[in-house]
Order: C-alpha cells, then sequence, then structure tokens
C-alpha cells in the first residue's frame, strides 16, 4: 500500500522564529564591533507539549524525531525512555509528547501511514497536571493550547535549528589586486584565496568604492591575522587552519572590498553570496525601458533584503523593523508571496510578552505590525495564523491602551520612540501627533475586523466601538481650515501651525476624509510644494500610494521615473534608505552623521514592485486570499504593459495597451473594472478563461 | 604594587537561576521516562548589557571574559571586535558591554587593578538606544537598569554555565551480586564495574529493598544494552564506549539497587554520590540520644535535599517547590545558612512574566514565596536582593489580585491548584478557604514590608491596607463561637461545618488571634485529638512551631521524639514525605496510588532541625541580618543541650542545662531571655564576651 508521509517539523508557533530571528539580528556589525539590537529580544518556551487526538483503523508505527530530549504517552501512559519508534493499536488514541531544549526550539517530526506532525497538532508550554492524593490528575487545570507553528521542514533529517541560507561563489568584474568590484551591491562572506606568508590582512567593505577605500570611517571591515599557517580573525578572536581558501565567518553587504595585506599576500577575492531562494513569481514589463529597469532594481533589493526574514538594510543594520517589513509584506504580495516569510517577520517583530516597550520601541511600528497581519489575512486568506496571532494582538493592544491620555489618544511618553519619518527638517514629536492617531485608529480597526474573524465578538465591539470614538475626534482636534489641512500635532489643547504630508496622506489612503476634504488636502498639502518634501523612500511608498487612490496614476509614472530614476542615474544597483535628489556627490551616500551611513540596499526603496502591481496591474484582493479580487489596469502613461500578480492560487496575469485589455487568471473569482468611477465596466474573470477586452 | 581581584561573574539578576533550575528541574524521570515540571519554564534574556561608571587615578589594563559573544563601549564609543584586554586612561569613563548567548546566560566578568564585575554593576535587557537622523542617542529611553547578579565564580576559567554538582565514589555495605544495599538512603550515578560480554543489564532503584526488588513498580529504573564493547542506555539512546567502569548518565536517589543482567555479567555496583558541598555550620547536641539522632538524619536530609537549589524529595520528583522550599529556607538558617541557594531557589521558583498560574501552579505555594523574601531579610539583613526581586514580587501580587472575589479574597479559579495538605481525608478546596485568606493576608504584609524597605511607599501603604481590610474579615467570615474554631471554608455566604488544623495554627502562627482565642483555639483545635491528624512533617512543621509559640516546648519535645522517633524506629535513614504512625508493613512505602510512591527522603521532613534552633537553643533575629537578636533557650524536658546557630557574622553558641546557661557570640547585639513572660530576666550579649547565667 502507497503511503506519503505529509509529516513537517512543528513547534510552539513563533517560539522557532523568534530563535531564529535573534540567531540573525545578533549578526550585525558596526566596524568589526558585535551590535545587537536595543530592545527585548525574548526566546523559545524550553518545553514544549505537543499533543493530538487520534482514530486508527488498524496498527500503526509512528517514527518520532525531535530536538530535544522527550517523552511519549499515549493514553495518558508513559513510554520508557526515548524510543524511535513506537506502535498504537486500532482505535481511538491521544497523543502527548514533551519535548524539553533549553538552546534550541524544541521541535517534533512524528511520521505514520496516517498520523503525522502538521499544524492541526496542539502545543501547549504548561499542562498544569498536577495530581492529587490518589495519583488522579487534575481536571480543573485549563490549560491553554495553541495550534502548531511549522515551515517546510519536511523530513526528519531536516533539522528547524539547522537552517542555513543559500550560498553562491561570485566572482568580482573587477579588480587591481587591492579593490575588487563584484558589478553591484551584493552580501556574503569573503573568500580570500590563496594566502602566503606571515602577516596581517584588512578588509574594508564599501557599497561605494568611496566607502570601500575609507578605512577610517567605511560602516563594516574585518581584520585577520595569518602566523604559521593559522588566521586569526580578529573581531571574534576565533583562529582556524589556513587552507587554499579562507572564508570569513561573518557576512556583509558590498559592492567593493578594498584589501591590504603586511606582510603576506593574497591572490584573490570571492564572494559566497548568501540569500534566501526565493522565485519571482511577480513580473512586470512595458515599453518604457527605465521603468522596467526599476522593477527589476526593486526586485533585485527586495532579493537582498528579503533573508531569513525581512530586514531593512543589508548594510548597516540588518535588524528587523516593523514599518520597514509592511512595507516589505505588500512588495512580497506582488512579487515572491513568500507568506511564511510575512508570519516569521510577525512572530519575531511581536516577540514575547511582557511588553516593555513598543515593536523596535517606535510607536508608529507597533501600528504598522497591526495593520499589517490584517493585510496578510486579506492577501493570504490565513485564518489559521489569525487563531495564533490573535492572542498577541490583545497583548499588544493592552500594552497601548494602558498609554493613552485623557483623550484616548496616544503621545509619545519616556521610552517611546516617535519616528514618523527621516525628515529633513526637525519634527515636534511631542503631544498628541495627528499621524500617530491615525494609525493608532487603523490599528483599532485591524484588531477589531480580527478579533470578529477569531470569534472573540466581545473584544470585536469593543475595539470598534474605541476606533469611533478616536475616530469622531481627529477633525475637531487637527483640521485646520485656513491650512485646509490636518495639523501635524496638538499641544495642551492647542493645535500646532505645522503642516506635514504624513497625517494628510494616511487619512487619504484609510479614508478617513470626504471627498471634499479629500480633494482639499490633496490640493494643499499633496501637490503643494511649499509643504516639506519627503526624500525617503519609505514615506513617499505611502504618498504615492494615496495619489494612485486618488486616481493619479499618471502623475505618480512621472514620479517614479524621476525619484527611481534619480537614483538609478546615479548609479544605484539597489534602492536607497533615502534619496534627496537635490544632494550630489558623496553627500549622497552620508547620513546620520557619519559619511557613509546611508544604506544603499533598503527594502523600502522597493516601492514600485508593489505600486506597479496594485495601481497600474490594478490587481487587488476584495475577500481574503483572493476569493474574489480586482482588476483595475491602468497604463498611467504607458503605451503597454504586462504582468503576473502572485496569489494563492496561482497567478492573475494582466495584458494592457491603448486598445485592449487581457486578463488570465488561475483562480478565485475575479471583476475587470475598466474606466472611472463614473462611467465602469465590469467583466468577470473566471479562471482559466482568457478574457480580451477592446477598449 | 599588590593587586587583589575581586571580581566575579555577573549576569543579569535570576537569568543564571532560572536557567540552572531547568537544567535540574528536567532532569526527572519516572520509570526511565524524561519528566519535566508541568508549569511554564522561563528562560534567561538572551543579550544584556552591563555598565559600570568609573574614576580611575592611573591608566588601568581591563581583561575580559564573557560566556557569549560581546562588545565594548568605552564612553560611548565601541571598540574594535572582541578584544580580550583593553586599557582606559585615568578619569572618569562609563563602560557598556554587551554579551549576547542565547544557549546560556549572558554572562561577564571583568578584572583590573580597580575595576572588577561585582553586583555593583548595572545590567539592563533593552537599553534602547535609538538615534535621530544626526546620529544623536536619545535621551528619553527610560531604560530600567538592575544590580547584577552573581554567585561564587570568581575566576575567569570557571564559566558559570560549567557549573556541576561535586561527585565522591561510595561502595555499597552489602551485596549478594545483584542487590547492592548502599546502607542508607543516598544519591548519584551508578557505577557497573566490569561488564562482560553481550546482553541487557536492567537496574532497579529503591529507596526501601522491597522497592528495588519489584521491577514491576519501582519508581526508577535503567535499561542498558551491551554489544561489541558499546553501551547503549535505552532511556536516552545514547551509545558509549564501554571502558573499565560504566558510569551512568542521570543520577537517581536509592539506598538499594537490583540487578539483573542477561547474556553479560558485571563484577559490581558502586555510586557516584552528587551533592552539594555544605558545611553544617548549625550543631545540637543533648543528652537524649534518640534527639540527638533525628537532629542528624534532619541533617542528612538537608544535605541530600539541598542541591543546586533547595528540592522537595530526591527520588520521585526533583523539582523545586516553593512550600517545600520556604521550610528548607528556615532550616537553612539553623544549618548552612547557605544564603546564595535561597536566593537561587526564589528566583527560580518566580521565572519571569508573564504570570501564567500561581507558582507551582499552588495557590497556597505564591502566598509562602512573598513570606519566605520577608523572612530571607530577617536572617540575611540582605538589602540588595530585596531590590532585585521587589519588582517581581510586584509582579505576583498584580497577578494575585486579578483573581480576587467581592470579598477581596482568593478563591481557587481554573488553573489554580489549591493544595494545603495531603490530608487523610477529603477536603472541600471550593469557595473561600480560611487558611488561604491567612497567607494572603501574610503576604500582603510581607510585600509591604519590602515596599517600604525598598522606598516604594506609596504601594507599601496600598499593600498594607489591603492587609488590614482583608484581617478585618477573618474573623467575622470564619470564627465559630460554638466550635471556638476558625472554619475551614465559605461558600456562597455560608461558613462550613468542618474544622482543621491549618488556619486555626497559622492565625497563631501568624499573631492573628488575640490571646483569648488563641487559648480557645489551643484547646479546642490544637490539642483535640478529634480534629483530623496531620501526617505530614509538612504542616506538623507549622502545628509545632505554634505549639512552640504558645511555651508548649515540652509538649512538642514528646510529639517530635514520638513522631521523628517513629520514622527512625521504622528503619529511615532520611526523613519522609509523609508519616502515619499507624500504617505498618508496605503500606508506609505507598501514597498516590503507587506502591512506592512516598518519597522516603523530603525536605519537609527535616524540621527538627528548625525547631531545635529556633525554639530550644531559641536563638532569633529581631533586626535584619541578626544586627540585634533575642536567645531564648528552653529544654522542653531535657537535661542538657547545646548548639550553635550560624548568622552572617558567625554563630551563636548557647549551652545549658537545669542550673546554667552559656552563650557566646560572634557578633550583632543579642539579649539572653531568661523565664516566661511574667518573669521575664534579660541580659545584654556582646560579641566575643561568653555569658554563664545560673538559674
Amino acid at each position: 500500500m502507497a503511503t506519503t508521509s505529509k509529516a513537517t517539523w512543528i513547534w510552539y508557533p513563533g517560539d522557532y522564529e523568534i530563535w531564529l530571528g535573534n540567531k540573525m539580528n545578533n549578526r550585525r556589525t558596526d566596524r568589526g564591533a558585535y551590535f545587537p539590537p536595543f530592545w527585548k529580544q525574548d526566546s523559545h518556551y524550553v518545553t514544549v507539549e505537543f499533543s493530538k487526538a487520534v482514530s486508527l483503523a488498524e496498527d500503526e508505527t509512528l517514527t518520532i524525531a525531535t530536538e530535544g530530549d522527550y517523552n511519549i504517552k499515549i493514553d495518558g501512559k508513559m513510554l520508557f525512555g526515548m524510543p524511535a519508534t513506537f506502535t498504537l493499536p486500532a482505535g481511538e488514541h491521544r497523543i502527548n509528547i514533551k519535548v524539553h531544549n533549553q538552546a534550541t526550539p524544541p521541535a517534533l517530526y512524528v511520521s505514520g501511514k496516517t498520523v503525522n506532525t502538521d499544524a492541526t497538532w496542539n502545543v501547549t508550554f504548561e499542562d498544569k497536571e498536577w495530581i492529587d492524593e490518589s495519583g488522579k490528575a487534575s481536571d480543573t487545570s485549563s490549560t491553554v493550547y495553541m495550534p502548531a507553528g511549522c515551515w517546510n521542514f519536511n523530513t526528519p533529517e531536516q533539522l528547524p535549528s539547522a537552517f542555513n541560507l543559500s550560498r553562491k561563489r561570485i566572482c568580482p568584474v573587477n579588480n587591481d589586486g587591492s579593490l575588487y568590484d563584484f558589478g553591484r551591491e551584493t552580501f556574503g562572506y569573503a573568500v580570500l584565496k590563496g594566502i602566503n606568508g606571515n602577516g596581517t590582512i584588512d578588509l574594508y567593505y564599501g557599497e561605494s568604492e568611496e566607502e570601500a577605500r575609507d578605512k577610517e570611517y567605511c560602516e563594516t571591515l574585518d581584520k585577520l591575522v595569518v602566523k604559521d599557517g593559522k588566521v586569526t580573525d580578529l573581531a571574534t578572536n576565533k583562529t582556524t587552519e589556513l587552507t587554499a581558501e579562507y572564508v570569513m565567518s561573518n557576512s556583509k553587504a558590498l559592492r567593493f572590498i578594498y584589501i591590504e595585506t603586511k606582510g603576506c599576500t593574497v591572490d584573490g577575492v570571492e564572494l559566497d553570496y548568501e540569500y534566501m531562494p526565493e522565485t519571482e513569481k511577480g513580473t512586470f514589463k512595458c515599453n518604457d525601458e527605465e521603468l522596467n529597469r526599476i522593477w527589476e532594481i526593486g526586485a533585485y533589493t527586495m532579493q537582498l533584503t528579503s533573508r531569513e526574514f525581512f530586514i531593512d538594510g543589508i548594510k548597516r543594520d540588518r535588524w528587523v523593523w516593523s514599518g520597514d517589513a509592511s512595507q516589505s509584506y505588500l512588495m512580497n504580495y506582488y512579487l515572491f508571496n513568500d507568506n511564511e516569510m510575512v508570519k516569521r517577520t510577525t512572530w519575531l517583530l511581536a516577540g514575547k510578552a511582557p511588553i516593555t516597550s513598543h515593536i523596535n520601541t517606535i510607536m508608529d511600528y507597533t501600528f504598522y505590525w497591526f495593520n499589517s497581519v490584517y493585510d496578510y489575512y486579506m492577501y493570504s486568506g490565513d485564518r489559521h495564523f489569525l487563531t495564533q496571532i490573535y492572542p498577541t494582538m490583545q497583548t499588544y493592544m493592552t500594552y497601548v491602551l494602558g498609554r493613552t491620555d485623557e483623550d484616548g489618544m496616544v503621545e509619545g511618553l519616556p521610552g517611546d520612540w516617535v519616528f514618523i519619518d527621516w525628515a529633513d527638517k526637525p519634527m515636534d514629536k511631542q503631544g498628541q501627533i495627528a499621524f500617530e492617531q491615525i494609525l493608532f485608529r487603523k490599528s483599532l480597526e485591524s484588531i477589531a475586523a480580527v478579533a470578529a474573524l477569531v470569534g472573540d465578538n466581545e473584544s470585536a465591539d469593543k475595539y470598534a466601538n474605541m476606533a469611533d470614538e478616536l475616530g469622531k475626534k481627529l477633525l475637531p482636534y487637527f483640521w485646520n481650515d485656513d491650512k485646509q489641512a490636518l495639523m501635524h500635532n496638538r499641544r495642551d489643547g492647542k493645535q500646532s501651525e505645522e503642516v506635514f504630508r504624513y497625517p494628510n496622506m494616511f487619512a487619504i489612503m484609510y479614508g478617513y476624509l470626504d471627498k471634499e476634504k479629500q480633494d482639499a488636502v490633496k490640493r494643499s498639502v499633496i501637490l503643494n510644494d511649499d509643504v516639506l518634501k519627503i526624500t525617503t523612500p519609505y514615506m513617499r511608498f505611502y504618498e504615492l500610494e494615496a495619489l494612485c487612490m486618488l486616481g493619479e496614476q499618471d502623475r505618480v509614472m512621472q514620479e517614479m521615473k524621476a525619484y527611481w530614476g534619480g537614483m538609478l542615474n546615479e548609479g544605484a544597483t539597489s534602492f536607497w534608505e533615502k534619496y534627496n535628489p537635490e544632494e550630489k556627490g558623496t553627500a549622497r551616500l552620508a547620513m546620520y552623521g557619519r559619511p557613509y551611513g546611508k544604506s544603499l540596499c533598503h527594502a523600502w526603496g522597493a516601492s514600485p514592485i508593489y505600486l506597479l502591481g496594485r495601481y497600474y496591474l490594478g490587481v487587488e484582493p476584495v475577500k481574503p486570499g483572493y476569493e474574489e479580487y480586482t482588476v483595475r489596469p491602468k497604463l498611467g502613461g504607458l503605451e503597454w504593459m504586462e504582468g503576473n500578480v502572485p496569489t494563492p492560487f496561482g497567478s492573475v496575469y494582466v495584458k494592457m495597451d491603448a486598445n485592449t485589455i487581457t486578463v488570465n487568471s488561475d483562480g478565485g473569482h475575479g471583476t475587470l473594472i475598466i474606466g472611472d468611477k463614473n462611467n465602469e465596466r465590469k467583466i468577470e474573470i473566471l479562471p482559466g478563461k482568457e478574457i480580451n477586452v477592446n477598449l
């Protein structure tokens, strides 16, 4: 009889993700010094109980693998030792397996003909199984069980704790024996070939040639001592035997490596490129080669920053940041559609109770986290994850609600980083900030929606009411009729005089303004050059999204070409953390008061991926997991475009030129919408049936 | 110039203790199966920042050792790599060192001429050091720092994570080639000598001969397979090379080992006795040899159960339990006076937030934990620890207060184990139980006292008020004039008809009854044979303490001799978990419905150690750390007695017979009190000045 094992390694949801995240977040270095995150890092539960009730038609032998010591209880009775297999007779059984591991997350893999570990198993970190005088186990322990977490470790040999990114050897495109140019932004482990003699080797990494050649100020570097056939890495004090190739033990972001030797020689430098294998399921092509290049460089920027998790920049910080990640998720939905990475990143960002600060210490970042959970549900339809993450959402919302003022609004208290954006002019971060209230309101709406989906209707109502109450105060508190805008903030009951783009564009995006005020804000803020310009791709993302929502695809196309095309003209091979077209020369490399502080490969730089998929190809889920979706293609000034948008069921292909639209979809129930709101045509899209519409 | 390093390894307070506790708690086995605790087990913070401001008269070179990756920041500037030494120029400096370790607690050892790691260093798990656009670090991060934790790892080579108990080889006193008798209760790793041939070896451990010989029901056992020069432990599936001696990889409690071989032979069995080296600073001798033996066996019971932590029983559970531990602490103060073990155990029991259940899941055990912290302060004078533990106390009290009813009383909610005692008759555990309210009130008093000591006066007042409010309800709710007793519980506003000793003796002990009611309770409950007798040494501890507080030393002496002497007559070589003099034969070994379920070496069996020190030698601190103390010796029917009571400053020696009292003390300010309350003589005791008083 053919038996297909469908077993996968399982663990307490979030635990593996937090553990792997710690491993990643703690690999950052700053000029050769170890540089960990400055927020609380959490850990896995060290003992986890896995359980499952099974019903067997015939006897079945199960094979078990674990990461950790374990015991097996069948129908309440423990087996001797830690057996590698065990047999269950036909009938109903309850399997309880406890696994203990202090160093890495307790994980379990059980496979049999019908019984296999998967996300349907229950897990708990405390079964509270106390006994009374007679030895009877308690019936009032009220243990809370969670559905297990898993990923793609589908054989007993693939230990989750042994996970590593992939590697591929790459060679420099150019070198003069001391400066090695890998041709574009990349990431990996420097490989020194043919080290000879005794002496020292210093490596200086640069995203730019200037940085690699600047020994005093480059952001990352390595120092080696070679002596008598041994190499010592001075950053870690680890010594290894010298062989034909010496591979550095930590990876770096770079385009250039500048190498300086004393007393010894090196034949050449290569790189072990390190990456998460991701398929670009999303595609985009059009008649405009610059735009095609923007899409490609955006996709490559995503390739570099999508690793164990979605990180922000690959050179300087290599950490997971919620604001950055929530944009990566959106780009991901139109490029890789890797749901697992979204979930992993969401778990890591949340960490574990007790909450001692906002996510990444940043108030706004906590709010993005809430909203991204609901976004994820819309793109994936994954309700299982909502069940797992909802208790954590509640814990965070309790934290947030514990920090509101007498108006029920959030204000930056000691320990709260109120970030908003890296703006080119000082921003008042005190008092009630309009931008934060808007994100807070949206977060309350998001948690209310999730609460309803997991059946906690009482909380859903409570959160929805809070969102409404807060919503009612936004205009009275922040709208200014003279300025026709939402003002920046309010202190001691007094509205400030400052106008920034942020609250205004978010209010449009979240639909918090009526048509009249939307138009007003568009005029007086978004299209008003007197209001401080945004110079991070981070906030340009939302600014351009707001404009797209207002139907300004033509204008946004020009902006994209000017801004991202501007970076390309500056020689970018991946997109940057910040780009001010007015800065020239080495000034474009500086940030944070450091000459090379700016990251030249930053996830939030890749937003055209999202904008082109969602607002030009125009594909968007309207029911969770694309069960229903719409396609509203807009050329935005292009002659033609075509592309695929990945979905849980495959992809939606869209092609458009001035005369025709073609749509082809692998699944779901779609609606092609052509024309503007006053004159819409709707055409049904059915799976596998190509539609060709003449305009 | 002579330089004495006073450096010690430091860590985040509680972190090492929790980690070491996990290691210990997860070594329990049940008939060859791994058997972990059923409550949540916590972990260390994986990245910890250590900091210290120093002022140097001259340049100083510091040597650094860590457990984990690290960085060093001097005056805000990071050094390259992980240097083994670094030099500070003369002047004021701020040292910040971050250490990261996922598997074992991040720990730091820095030594120099004047700068050394010790408990004065600060630690945090989140420094929240975010920067602004200019690179400036935040000045509003409001990071919470704690004073560092440490123990006795005083050289850079003594890694805290490498800690192991001591071992000593011991031989059986008797054996017939299959049953090995080690002469008394002991603990360690079985050593098999001269294994020959291929086959299996089964080991059955017994605290009694009956248990060791009962292959089906003995509580612990091991199974080995010997094949071709290799031995496989079937409990762990680990295989090792066979040498002249095979040492088991897990330790067991035993007096007897019964061994059965098939196909192979074993020349002999010895034991690697495993123990925490503890000096018996407390001593007791008297004219009664039975009582001397009780003291010795009590001390040996403490030796066996005082390990990495104070555990309860060495055979069956080997876990740390708060109710048991809080008694071990008190015995410890009169025997080893090992403050470090008290603190370690307190940290481990508390674990970390979030609190998801009572300590060990038991409501009463949470309360004992509060009270033991204040006890510790009285015996040690260690205010530093109060500063470290107070936040955790607050967290627990918040948990408890969140589970009170409309009367402000605790009731067993789902998930709460209401334990009280292993009683020989069913006890109603529902509703408002008098015993629990009394412990709760005492806990509020304890936390109020600690709050005041750490300067949190607002909370001190709040907790004190709560204790008063609860106190005012005790008599109206539970006192019954007909029974002249506190009744067991109250359900739906109605007092029960049940009288148990527990609330009555605790009310006496904590001084919650006036003289008249004390006398009434003594008559109607404590000395009333119709009220269910206590058969655990656990609750006999408090019963006898209450009687001692009522001046009944003569009666308690008779009880001690009858009860603990009774166990000795049954052949006890350590004291038991439970002893009912009416049980005979193998019934005395049974518990929890299992024929050998009873632990024959249980910490709470050792209470005479405490009673003799505190109520016969009569030594008691009246100010923290024995700064002031009293000595009220009582012969309790003995002809003479003498002994030492350990204190932070050395010991207090007391000798007494019918005619004279001798007292000699190493420190503190003592008062010798002779006679009863109506006719007291007080004599001042000064350090180093022996006092001889004629009675």
